[in-house]
């Protein structure tokens, strides 16, 4: 039936699907997508409820950004396809770049505004610099820091005689970046509810004019825009999606980058500061990597998916994502499971109701924290790897973001074991009565605590 | 050891390579590379043979873009995997296409100035638009040509409400069409033997002035120029080779193909020939499909080479180009062979002298042929194929292309049998004997040369 990016919003979109289940008598509702179905899902659940309609909802994390998180969500499925393209693609990026030695690749990847996909691949493809959107984030950096860090790392190998190199670029990197986030809201403000043909002729008049420019937006704004080259220039201001908003996957990130490293690098060079030469290729890799034939991982948790919500709704239950625990041990070992999709709700900056949010990549994470204990190996040691095309046959292989947030999973279960057993030792025979009345009314407090949380939880 | 893009052609370069030979007394030198390395190898080899050098040279064809040609050969090591990686990509694209049903794709595949890549990934995947450069030159259409062929296309789906569809462009289409080829042939002049510095600075002069395009071009050339976009202009112009010349795989020509055709769509709307949406997104598939972990059929291709490339030099022949033949059975009944380097000599127009040129799509092949029959159902059907990616277990699957260059061959032999079967019934008992006496002498005749032919082609 298609892919498609139509929204359940309006009280008049809920009330023809509402008709729509009623005709067809329906049992369940199964939506597939990202957190917006997931989203869309919850509303359509509580307008059903409200309705008296009997139909079920229920949703399926399905989304190759990876970016739905939940503490009892191991995967999102499409997330390990994508990952495995991409690295495909990178590895035989890398083997050219290890083979001509002349190049300096900038490879973005799609994926919206999270960078999940881009520290999967890193993992699996060891570039010699990876640019996280998050981390740059937290630390309140500006483009220039972003041009600099890759410099140093470019200098860095010219030293050791080495004028070629890979650079990972997630697609919403521009987004991150304070005063890139700032210009790029602004520009869409001034977009904002002008019709097509205004919306046309405004764009060609910011871009030929910077006066006009410096009227509508502020001179901070004005001042960023001014300092970016042409073409992105061009691709901010007239290359709009429909609605009038910047579009992302429009944005070679890849091409600005390239070209302002090399703007720094002369510079640099002026000053006695590098020696190399610097001859870089971009590439974009998009929509290709998104809509391949599943890897075996995720053809498993596609099935194992939908027949968890086919359980679920037969057996009754409404508001719920699919979820499956256990995933790195063979298929026939995993243990599905089910998330109140009210338990998934977050902070929204989109609008003011309640909504599933889109997570970053968290930065205490253990993938995170993994790309952070070798990134700067991967600077000099060329250690590139290509893992090949996906292979239909023999054992799946799971990504490395999967198979780490099981392990963090794993080890909040031992951690819990640990505590208790370490004040279990604590309070053998002998010790202070006054000591074990402390332990004993925490912990009767906690033991009360966890029954309500897990209570309210099962409730929901 | 590396890819490298060094060529073997002056006389320094030749004794250096003897001296080296002769110190570590080789008996053999194998050359790995495209219809240059061969050019190369076999003046090495007349080198050799002039100085007395006794190590034996030899070579293997590889070359992704599957450019040599020979009717002794039926494939270029490297074309198959190349043409399965871009095969995926472009099936991903596909699958994309078909599902959210919005975009037309304009994808470009590196591959020099040859179709033969995408005239297989057309075959392998069946996209509702192919350009092979080598057609529409042989029929000397200009860009316009190219373009209003697109939106033919773009209109007959638009008409059947199908706003969507896919584009395959071949990197070196430009210069296969005559004013453009033109235009790059003169932009290159311009540069030619001029400082980087010098260069530098005349090429922001052309990109910025107009009057000083026409003092350096030939009208016809100034006009072509001038008529094209913006970024176009710039990648002819700013980003050049070190050498100076134009950048192939830098002019983005499924960008500039998108922006043409959606420029002529919009002239067709306002005329009412054109009532469709045109959403064109774009996709140079490049590296990423050239340096990919090879396929099943050329690892097996790989290795019957080299082992045919040791067992020549072994035997003491030097300056043939290995081959191996009935590519299309199982690999265990391979026939190994050689060809005369000597023999694959053609035309230049590259350089003076003699060498192993790169060969174009030829219309007449049965490759072609095959795509002539089917590309017109393509245009509507939506048979799209995604291939998925290269497979390292199960049964190999050779490319079609080599596939059917098998069968031209097999079919020609077929052409013999049965020529020489229609010839005898027709000389059976009863003839007439100046039939018979005519049959003799030709078949006599013909007989001596084959003899004669088949001795010429074993002493070179």
């Amino acid at each position: 039936m298609g892919r498609t990016s139509d929204k359940l919003r309006t009280r008049e979109q809920m009330e023809k699907t509402k008709q729509t289940c009623e005709e067809l008598n329906l049992s369940g509702l199964v939506l597939i997508g990202s957190h917006l179905t997931l989203s869309d899902s919850l509303d359509l659940n509580e307008y059903f409820l409200q309705e008296g309609v009997t139909t079920k909802v229920c949703a399926v994390p399905t989304v190759v950004d990876g970016n739905i998180t939940h503490p009892l969500l191991e995967a999102n499925l499409g997330f390990d396809t994508a990952s495995k393209v991409y690295s495909q693609l990178i590895g035989n990026i890398m083997t050219d770049a290890a083979s001509c030695k002349k190049y300096w690749y900038f490879m973005r990847l799609m994926g919206r505004e999270t960078s999940h996909l881009v520290l999967e691949c890193a993992l699996q493809t060891k570039p010699n610099c990876t640019i996280i959107s998050e981390d740059f984030e937290s630390r309140d950096n500006t483009l220039n820091d972003v041009v600099d860090y890759i410099c140093d790392i470019v200098c860095a190998r010219a030293e050791k005689k080495k004028n070629f190199g890979t650079v990972l670029i997630p697609e919403g990197l521009l987004t991150h970046l304070p005063y890139l986030k700032r210009l790029i809201g602004e520009i869409d403000q001034v977009f904002k509810g002008k019709t097509a043909e205004e919306q046309h002729r405004l764009s060609i008049e910011l871009f030929n004019d910077q006066a006009k420019v410096k009227e509508v937006l502020t001179p901070w704004s004005a001042a960023i825009l001014e300092s970016l080259p042409d073409f992105t220039r061009r691709q901010l201001l007239l290359e709009r999606e429909t609605g009038g908003g910047v579009q992302l996957s429009q944005i070679e990130t890849e091409k600005l980058l390239a070209s302002l490293v090399g703007k720094e690098l002369k510079k640099r060079k002026a000053e006695g500061r590098y020696k190399g030469s610097f001859s870089p290729v971009t590439h974009f890799f998009g929509y290709q990597g998104r809509c391949s034939l599943p890897s075996q991982f995720d053809c498993q948790l596609g099935s194992t998916y939908g027949y968890t919500a086919g359980v679920l709704i037969t057996a009754g239950y409404t508001g719920y994502c699919v979820s499956a625990r256990n995933l790195v041990a063979p298929a026939k070992d995993w243990v599905p499971a089910a998330i109140p999709l009210i338990s998934m709700i977050g902070k929204s900056t989109e609008s003011s109701k309640l909504h599933i949010p889109s997570s970053q990549v968290d930065l205490k994470s253990k993938a995170f924290k993994e790309f952070s204990k070798l990134y700067k190996q991967w600077i000099h040691a060329d250690t590139y790897a290509n893992p090949g095309p996906i292979q239909f046959e023999g054992e799946p292989v799971v990504n490395i973001t999967t198979k780490l947030k099981q392990r963090e999973y794993v080890s909040l279960l031992d951690d819990v074991t640990h505590l208790c057993n370490d004040i279990g030792k604590m309070c053998q025979f002998g010790v202070q009565d006054e000591v074990l009345r402390i332990a004993i009314s925490n912990l009767a407090a906690l033991r009360d605590t966890i029954a309500l949380v897990k209570d309210k939880l099962e409730e929901n």
